[in-house]
């Protein structure tokens, strides 16, 4: 059940989840505001837990991202995290507002603690207020009881046009003790860098402080969720909660215990690229992940901006599907990036294995071959600017004739 | 056959073209670099007319463009246009440039110029050397006989994915003197702001400065061309090409001439924008053309930022196509649109004549109605920031199953 990779001290656990670290007790229910799959999930920690977040960039923030970040304002500490997918809470102005904070009191009575020691996420249909009455009645039927978690309840709860559950968890020896860290998510279509209506939701039984937390929580999501893209669109509700309950009981690490922090960041990086890769694998309509390497850059925002621009064009993604060695759409995407540290002579491309392009014209390989290859489920294309050192890695995913299905009929 | 507006002194010629204008001769043939279809076209000014351009943002330039900025910076005469369609020229190298050098030189021979009064424009496959051999054999052919323009093949020529041939043309009388403006345009795939994969022509008798004329030019088209899109790639290949052969007569208007340029600029404006509205409604797989008009900003920049966010979203695109009157996708377009001064509480949206959203939340409306104008040809949204006096519009069209059919196997 347990692959040690020898490489590195981080401990990916095969069936592990967001319930895998000490102290969290997760569900999730069916409430009614789908018609008829789970649209309620909720977590629980055993003690108050430290909490970090990131949210969506889009200047339309949905009502619950408001009262999320209320309260982990407050003291950042958080014990309680509700859910409910069908219905995004988005663009519906003050009663929005209102009920997203009725919402948090409700479940923050349910279990005991303070409306400040809960969060609120949102996910679905935009514009239309959320049946009070159907949420209360879920919340109501809530049972948290230890050692009871029903984690595939909670996955299905969070997700709407997702195909199937995401899930990762790590584990990590940091100086004699044993850290766990568990995710969930719920992605699919409208997901672009800078997060879009993708909920990640991560645990971990470290004891490190609010700020250690929050610095991790973002650098490593600039390196995962922000390196995703499915159709561009950056929805109005994204946001990734981490909660750390400090049960493994290692003494707090701050900002200052560099060693500790660092091996915690690889860890925390593994599930959220996890995390990442599944949400741009389950991209609406897609029958591939694609996942493009940019390396040799002068500088990181360009190999970061090449890398986003050729897993998020159009062209490249049919071709994908299509399975077409289409290189020329993947020399344009690089071309439109808006990086500034490109030399057009200078460019290497390699389609899975096959390098197609050297010093910016067509290398020659077999159409057969590279065409064989784009029939696989994961393809890799990697682009070489020759220039320096830096590096960054997007994920995404074909571009198909379900996506144009699914999303010309997404309300009805 | 000629329609006047009232409120203007701009005339739009119904049948009018790129030949309509005086002195202009064009044609165009089969050579053989597609399998069937013309794939030669030129142009010939009886005069040299001055000349200007505006070419593609991407990094990867391809050959011609660089042949084509080498002759207008000559001495900014043009006499000869020579357009290839079914291979770009791009990625090609030294060989590609060489080409691009001698196809110019071939058609200079042909119409008795100097290589320097001519440009060279291809679009098509990257990637692939000419077919040198087929492209003289074709050049050869070429039989320019004054009062002979064939424009039906000029315009069939340029074509690739597009459907339909794209022309235009006005009359303006200025100062006495009546100035034709006349164009041709090839686009379809891969066209974003910015111009991509997108050739444009335009032929006018005016007599007017270079430096006045490439003014023009490039004011109108931030206003036209840079205003479209269809799937936000930006091809290797985007040209706008522009001659004036001064053959009306006027005195030549100087950037000093302010009232004369000016409605030069307007008439030119109509002919860019009609031919930038063609190439939207032209987009490949496109059911219906899409027009997002931005009112109310403080700043322009913010207008146009969101308005080409909302014309270049994949999910507005594919639930235009669809039918459903999905404003909360809208809405999250302006929003992550990178447009700083929106007021998300004061935004108003309308489908067609149907308010659907005021003050940011939704606005009553009748989904029936809605979605019976969503079935119309030509869809018109309309956002209000009710913030400033700036607006500006976008063209586009809609997502449907045929982009994906088309470009996943657009080289097969």
């Amino acid at each position: 059940m347990i692959n040690t990779e020898a490489s590195t001290a981080i401990t990916k656990i095969e069936n592990g989840n967001i319930a895998s670290p000490k102290g969290y007790i997760v569900g999730g229910l069916h409430c009614g505001l789908k018609r008829k799959r789970h649209d309620l999930a909720w977590l629980y920690s055993v003690v108050p837990a430290k909490a970090a977040a990131v949210y969506t960039t889009n200047v339309f923030q949905a009502a619950p991202l408001k009262v999320t970040q209320d309260s982990i304002q407050q003291n950042g500490f958080i014990q309680g995290v509700i859910v409910n997918s069908g219905n995004a809470n988005a663009c519906t102005g003050e009663t929005g507002l209102k009920n997203a904070y009725i919402m948090r009191e409700w479940y923050a009575n349910k279990i005991g603690s303070t409306p400040e020691d809960v969060v609120v996420l949102s996910t679905g249909v935009i514009g239309e207020q959320l049946n009070m009455e159907k949420l209360n009645e879920g919340i109501n039927r809530i049972e948290i009881a230890e050692n009871d978690s029903s984690v595939e309840n909670f996955e299905k709860a969070i997700l709407t046009t997702d195909t199937f559950r995401k899930s990762a968890c790590v584990q990590v020896e940091i100086n004699g003790h044993i850290i766990t860290i568990g995710g969930a998510a719920k992605g699919s279509g409208m997901i672009k860098p800078n997060m879009a209506t993708m909920l990640g939701f991560i645990t971990t039984d470290a004891n490190i402080s609010q700020e250690a937390l929050q610095y991790c929580l973002k650098t490593v999501t600039n390196d995962s969720f922000n390196m995703i893209t499915v159709d561009g669109d950056t929805s109005t509700n994204d946001t990734v909660v981490l909660l750390a309950n400090g049960l493994a009981g290692n003494v707090e690490w701050t900002l200052q215990d560099e060693a500790a922090i660092k091996l915690f960041q690889s860890a925390l990086k593994e599930v959220c690229q996890s995390l990442a890769k599944q949400i741009a694998r389950d991209g609406e309509g897609a029958t591939k992940l694609l996942e493009v390497e940019v390396k040799g850059a002068v500088i990181k925002e360009d190999a970061e901006k090449i890398a986003k621009s050729i897993v998020g064009s159009s062209l490249v993604k049919t071709a994908v599907y299509g399975c077409d060695a289409n290189w020329g759409r993947i020399i344009c995407a690089a071309g439109y990036s808006g990086a500034t540290t490109i030399d057009p002579n200078n460019i290497t491309v390699f389609i899975g294995p096959h390098k197609v392009v050297e010093n910016g014209v067509p290398h020659p390989f077999s159409e057969e071959e590279a065409t064989s290859y784009l029939a696989n489920e994961k393809i890799q294309l990697t682009v070489d600017l020759n220039g320096g050192d830096k590096t960054a890695t997007a994920w995404g995913c074909d571009l198909s004739y379900d996506y144009v299905r699914i999303n010309a009929s997404y309300r009805t």
